[in-house]
């Protein structure tokens, strides 16, 4: 099993540029890969849920997989999202991960059936005895319905094959519950899926962060994880304020629950990366609501230094 | 498009018999067919959320349609559930149900992203533009998270290719407003799932019952409807309470929220139609619980007639 | 205790007619006593969710209970919600109610501590050692979060004190357990709250409602019921349909998840029994939307007769 | 107007000792004050969640109002919770405290209707109107169920009678949206409600903790907000530790999710300060459970200590 010792700091959940529906925008990825490499994180996470994976077919999560993990040449980590509501088909994919030789894989639990935890932690058992890379578990109640409660969490803390957590549910109690466990296991690595808690988290213990706006700013992400693994609280002051106004800027403007997502492609295409179009269920922005994106996308320092980048 | 008149009645959500992991259990598919067939009902319901579609992949999905189809063989009507959190998956197996002649076709809103009713909306016309045969939306809220609200239901009501509405939320107040719409257009078909609520929606205007029971014991669930269509409140009570009585002993052996579904599977085991076995996350009853089913069975009268039926 | 064999039929949850803030209007609360018994109900149940029990002084309640008494002189039964965060405050409400020779209380679980189901009954249990008068459960979970599992009932069923349960969950599959339940106890019981479900809560076996639409229309509900506990199936769907209408018309008028009490309010100003004023935390309905509450009571034919009937 | 300028640091939210049914345990009241003025806190909060206030009766909540402000004698800050489903309740009871000499008075949104936004504010503005003392918002949607959204509290943020807001939510996203927000009015404080998030709070720049654990332990809670306060990040990690460990062992013993105020009242009176008593519907640990606090304080080496100092 591959090492999983240097996954710390900033890995993106890459937005999956679509060129049309079940269409790959293979140059949009291409610019997209290579603009967070520039940007200093350290790996990327595939076919989360920022990465709309649920909603893309098997042939265009494969083709995703080929071509990212070609692009990036081992430059940065890769950690490849598995989940299904299918286990047979969460195992096939780990493995077409990997053979093209990917970092890491990322399961949430399977989000259809409304499962208690001991089959929760059953499921997890049999995904990891079929599964050849380091496995992290993906803690996100609000897209996946069940949650990894901390008690099932200790009991998986110790299988050789799982290698950490993401943290999505935005609630630090649970956070922090987590972060002590992993005191247990040093090799347990805990990440923290919401942005606007980056800094905190890594205060307190985390490793760092999967942060969807690194897709569109990685450098301040990286930043800010830098500054909070230094304790440098005046440095991250500064630039959490940043991140807060970033945050609240963009993913506003589409309606809830997907704003986020609708907001962050949009700003995407507003910067010349790939397009904003999404995957069915979710819908692309109107004119009226990506004209205001680009507005705040100015407002906020970023078109301008990002189309020169582009462009360039 | 195929006519939908004649969709009334009970409509077996049937199980998916599996003889492994990814494996189905065609004698035991056969099997629960004709047995559903003897007893009456007008249909059965394929890769439903009793029928574990979510968990299976698409190749032992499309076996199952193709083997039950055959099996059938127009006796019955044919419904095939195409939910899927892919759009595009969804359309590939509505057109592959169209090409083995299936009748209908059934969709929940995709399981994953929490989405708003316009998004809804337009997922459901985007599926409806690309499926052949009459859709039925699967109100789920328990599973897929996304309900159909009322208003939403009223929009898509004229839709030509959208033929009526199973409504599994147990929510009797949102499925009266639903037979209200239906009034409005009288070939929307409202189907009530929970088996418990079966009589009384028939009472107030729904179309029938697509109910897990009757996988198990069809003839009951079929009294049950024909009693209530005729408006026959003496045999309504006292089926009903065989009905509740079997839902009270058999679905609460196992844990819930699945203990529904590991009791009805564990239950058809030992009549003898096809084996327990679930598809994971779910996980079959202990032999504990087993024997507790058992026992129930022989308590409702239900064991001594079905193996000998079985074994006949 | 006194007797409570003959509660079945229609109890109007009353409003409670406000003059100004922590001041009761006595002139409505006459009119609309008179207006209830002569339209046929069995009792009125002081004080509930539809009364804004908890948004009322201990002062108001009182006084409320004392002149209802009065004004009704036994002429139909009197329930008095007793519910209150505070057990004592609830055990002397009880005592008040006993003196002013109502006819029973009623309590939803104290609505603040989400508490679990063993503590609910020994809160129950206490109230009921301290209390004189028959007691009724109020299963209310949308407003007192805790609800009455069915095992706590089962547990509480032969509790010689407790007379029933009201059930205004609007989840059948709850209410046909509960009434299976009380199969074994005949003297408890078991009513519904939505109006909606009326109908097929009686042909199931419920005992009758406790409607609010009752307070504004009370001989539709009261034919409702009749119809209903005579399963003449015909006038129930001839009824039904007028019961649905006027809730989909009056109750949506109003904001969720409030409309119903504000459009019920404003509705029975408008027929000229009091004034549609509410207690905070609720507000009135603004002119526009009062203007649609009267057009809407034109529509349903209830404006005419009434004001008729008042000024008569 | 009273200042708040110089609320921050620990509050305590304090426990309502309890020598009966509706009766003050006057003696332990006393020790308990006494010991977090000497444990250096600026303040307590009486009747909060942990003070049990709502199930309280009117009469013992002025009594502790009484006892309290005269026992404190302005040593410390003095906060009032005035949260009741009744408006008139709670302004009588805000009334009361200004004329005891309280120092501010603490709302939550009234927990019984499940109200929108719009008619929050109103109600807080209608509050704010008749009250005298500063008001701290209180948000705790886990018990009032209504929370105040971020939109809701900007709207509130310049209104001068309304000084800060406490978050119990446990969400940080929401909890740097309101810090960010008080940014614009440096005299609106934000405090946070759970312990286990005391110190990241305040390095994001919350002004300090109500936390329940300070009610045993004053120190340690003083000694972390000042380490946060000052940045100090090895002592947080120090300190953090042993408020993870302390909640860890001591609120868990009890069933959740009262097992927080449980565990908190049995510690108290196992380190001799007041009794373990709770007001109805919470009730005392068992004496095996109580037996198991007593041994994790042991554990923790908080009882020698703490019976020393009491006995002395």
């Amino acid at each position: 099993m591959p090492s999983t010792s240097l996954f710390r700091g900033i890995i993106v959940p890459l937005v999956t540029p679509l060129a049309g529906r079940d269409q790959l925008d293979v140059p949009g990825l291409e610019r997209l890969l290579e603009r967070v490499i520039a940007g200093g994180v350290q790996g990327v996470f595939l076919l989360g849920t920022t990465g709309e994976a649920p909603s893309l077919t098997e042939r265009l999560k494969r083709e995703l997989v080929s071509q990212a993990t070609a692009i990036v040449n081992h430059r940065i980590k890769v950690l490849v999202g598995i989940t299904d509501t299918s286990l047979v088909d969460s195992i096939e994919l780990a493995g077409f991960a990997a053979a093209e030789r990917a970092d890491a894989i990322v399961a949430a639990p399977p989000p259809y059936f409304p499962i208690h935890q001991a089959d929760l932690r059953a499921y997890i058992e049999a995904l990891a005895a079929d599964c050849e890379l380091p496995l992290f578990l993906y803690n996100m109640p609000s897209h996946s319905k069940v949650a990894f409660d901390v008690d099932t969490v200790r009991q998986l803390l110790h299988h050789p094959r799982i290698a950490g957590l993401k943290d999505s549910s935005g609630n630090m109690l649970y956070f922090n519950q987590i972060v002590q466990l992993a005191q247990e296991r040093p090799s347990f690595h805990v990440f923290i899926g919401p942005e606007e808690l980056l800094a905190e988290s890594v205060l307190v213990g985390g490793r760092g962060g999967i942060c969807g706006g690194a897709n569109l700013y990685p450098e301040l992400y990286v930043e800010l994880y830098n500054a909070a693994a230094a304790g440098d609280l005046a440095t991250i002051h500064k630039l959490q304020h940043r991140v807060l106004r970033l945050a609240s800027k963009l993913y506003s403007v589409g309606d809830p629950p997907s704003g986020y997502l609708t907001g962050l492609k949009c700003a995407l295409e507003c910067v010349g990366v790939c397009s904003g179009r999404l995957a069915e269920p979710l819908r692309s922005l109107s004119a009226e609501k990506s004209a205001s994106i680009k507005q705040h996308l100015l407002d906020l320092g970023l078109l301008d230094r990002q189309m020169t980048a582009v462009r360039a």
